[in-house]
């Protein structure tokens, strides 16, 4: 791989290009407003893909968006690397918090990022990440150093749960075959820190609704003698977490994997700087279930968050109203040994239950997926940890994240095979964010490891 | 007053067409959206009360939304009717709850309303209700029987607390004088249970601001490590309630003023159907304050409710944030001796004090006014109790109401005059909220029982 710094330097200026185009397309798999721009998203991935060098590549169709498959075999004994990223991409509201349009990629330099950054909804996660897999082939593929057989599989719904994902899966096992998964849908500690995921949470997401009265009531006729809907939903809510932080449904602890006194050390060790972290963040304390760390707290450690709460009059100036409902989405991240279909069965038990007479309360559950712990001491971690060494000088750091890729889990159950988790954004990249970015540097770097990683696996392995 | 039911035969028609086409102007207060046709409903309601019969009308500018006053002077030794009513609406949404559109004014039967009942935003609050008085001077007019003098002062802006009336009334004191104040803005208890509201509850309104990080976050990378701004804001507005529903904010109680057992029994005597009050709003169960009746929570009681609420992701789908700001709307209603300024302090100093570290609040106040009781012993009393025994064919029940009419306190303070609540619509008028309306029958009764007020009061007060 002597000539990947020639070749980056080259063609540098094409991949941010390609990037920036790439990240025009507002593919929000969420919102049925975009779905045409989905479909052109997948479009864009199979093109990029075929130039690349896949021999070749179908878009598969989904009961929700397709999933672009594609693959380069060149000899049946070599290993496979199957690549799974996503080109669908969060909603960007709330709109008016970003300083440039979501869609309207520009590069600016930050703090963090001296050499510029790509802002735009998607940069980081995962259209960038996941382009840097395509550029990485494209260099293989050109200098004629792919050493092993490469397939991509890229879908359209990951941040919507991925559920037809897990289908195609299920009835193409034979097709997806291979002998390591490698996915960079996660981030690091920082440019000088290089780190490898080894851990992800699981999610339950859920909507909640409550109902009081059949309708809209005037606050000052019926003020205090009918349950309003919002104060009963905040007292609810309010009630899910004990004075200690920590969430009060029966049984939602009772499978979570408690870290041994030495695990937590060796956790510790990782450079955190919470005074920086605060700093970043605008917030005078951080806060969370005692007797964990904020490192712990958001990796180890389930927890229970509202993501968006509504009801009532929220308009200009004031309307004096009772409202008849108040609906919630709380997200529940969930660790190793937590089935996520058993927590959501146990909120809706527990938040039907807490719900006092005067109101019904619905609970329906969104997606979610399991958490995920891949092993260190594997040929495929190995090789991850050589090629980050290679290209930053350095030996990374194994760490658990807070995040969750649901579909790790299930690639596992059906597939056989190990993932490796090689992210190369930053925690204050702002996915999911207003002024999500992604820096040149690491888009630039990640396209340099992944080589690397496919050279070392496959020596490795054969 | 032999033919006023003839008169009301007469032009029955015509009065519903006219409050038709004063309700299709969208006078919304609250929304600048809507400025122009305040203005619009503004010239409507100078325009009906020159042609009603009033010598002179103007309409007079403000910080705000215009005035309109009018005024007929048959004789300086005669006593004066101060008319109040005001011509703007509340926000109409959320207009989806709507049947039919709230601009559009029709006409439906209703179980409550057999002979119908106008469907439209500000059918009963106000414009309904005011328009019965300017119906009823065309009357008197018209047949040569006002036996008094009248002022009206028609406003725009009672539905956003009324800041800019305050003003004017200060300042207008000599114009305004009256002997009585008369407004049509409160219900009654039945179309067969004619009453009275001899008392109104204060109100403060504020907005409450929780901030924690300076931008959203992704809730698996923060959560569980940085306090969420939505769980806090629930966490906080669930604590301003114990588990007796009373209201924790301290010193909030000291001044209530608390009714005799005696008072209480007296109220207690008030048809209430408590099975059907329920089943109107298809809810199993009422709920409130430990210790009191339905009656008795909804006029007698302060309240605490929470009028909206927002943050994070409301959108279709699923988003798994943290956002960094989370709003609610809140206001209080009060009770006689509540001083609605000090109550807004209580408020804020609580608010601010019960949030934790890692976020900051803002509280804004919005508006409030002071609570009214009017004595049942007085001339004014006593005429409309005499107006609707004559009218409705059965003496009227004194009745505390729960709402607010924050101007009343100010007119009894400024003016030195009481105030007389003569109300025609019925709780389930839906003011406020989605299918606003007012029966057609409570329409035309208002139109009659007016003119013998207005001639028992000259009576009894000559």
């Amino acid at each position: 791989m002597q000539n990947i710094k020639e070749y980056l330097t080259t063609n540098k200026e094409r991949f941010i290009n390609e990037l920036i185009e790439f990240l025009k397309i507002p593919s929000v798999s969420a919102d049925p407003a975009f779905s045409e721009d989905v479909i052109t998203a997948s479009k864009a991935v199979k093109k990029s893909l075929l130039d690349a060098g896949c021999d070749t590549v179908e878009i598969y169709e989904t009961d929700g968006h397709p999933i672009v498959y594609g693959e380069k075999i060149i000899n049946a004994d070599l290993p496979t690397i199957l690549v799974y990223g996503h080109y669908d991409v969060q909603p960007a509201d709330p709109i008016d918090l970003w300083d440039s349009p979501p869609f309207e990629p520009i590069i600016k330099k930050t703090e963090l990022h001296p050499e510029g950054a790509v802002f735009a909804r998607g940069a980081c996660d995962d259209k960038g990440q996941m382009y840097m897999h395509v550029k990485a082939l494209e260099f293989m593929v050109q200098t004629n150093q792919l050493p092993c057989n490469v397939k991509f599989m890229i879908e359209g719904e990951e941040e919507v749960g991925s559920n037809n994902l897990a289908v195609f899966v299920a009835n193409n096992k034979e097709k997806l075959a291979n002998d390591i998964i490698l996915i960079s849908d996660t981030g690091m500690i920082a440019n000088d820190v290089p780190s490898i995921t080894t851990g992800l949470r699981g999610l339950s997401y859920v909507e909640v609704e409550v109902t009081g009265p059949n309708r809209d009531l005037h606050s000052g006729l019926y003020g205090g003698a009918v349950a309003n809907p919002i104060n009963i939903l905040t007292k609810m809510i309010a009630s899910l977490h004990d004075e200690n932080n920590r969430i009060t449904i029966p049984v939602f602890y009772d499978k979570v994997e408690e870290l041994s006194q030495k695990e937590r050390a060796e956790m510790a060790k990782a450079p955190f700087d919470l005074e920086g972290y605060q700093k970043a963040l605008h917030i005078k304390t951080v806060y969370g279930e005692k007797g964990y760390t904020t490192n712990e707290r958001n990796s180890i450690r389930p927890t229970l968050d509202v993501n968006g709460i509504w009801g009532g009059y929220t308009g200009e100036g004031a309307k004096t109203v009772i409202a008849g409902k108040a609906y919630a989405k709380i997200s529940m991240r969930l660790v190793p040994n937590q089935d996520w279909h058993e927590i959501t069965e146990l909120f809706t038990a527990h938040f039907e239950h807490i719900a006092p007479e005067g109101v019904t309360v619905k609970v329906t559950p969104h997606h979610g997926g399991q958490g995920y712990v891949t092993p260190i001491d594997t040929i495929g971690y190995k090789a991850a940890s050589k090629a980050y060494e290679t290209a930053f000088g350095k030996k990374p750091i194994p760490q658990r994240s807070g995040g969750s890729i649901p579909i790790v889990a299930l690639f596992e159950k059906e597939l056989k095979s190990k993932t490796i988790l090689m992210g190369f954004g930053l925690d204050s990249d702002a996915i999911h964010s207003p002024n999500e970015h992604f820096g040149v540097w690491n888009y630039l770097k990640g396209i340099e490891t992944i080589p690397y990683f496919y050279e070392y696996f496959t020596a490795m392995s054969t």
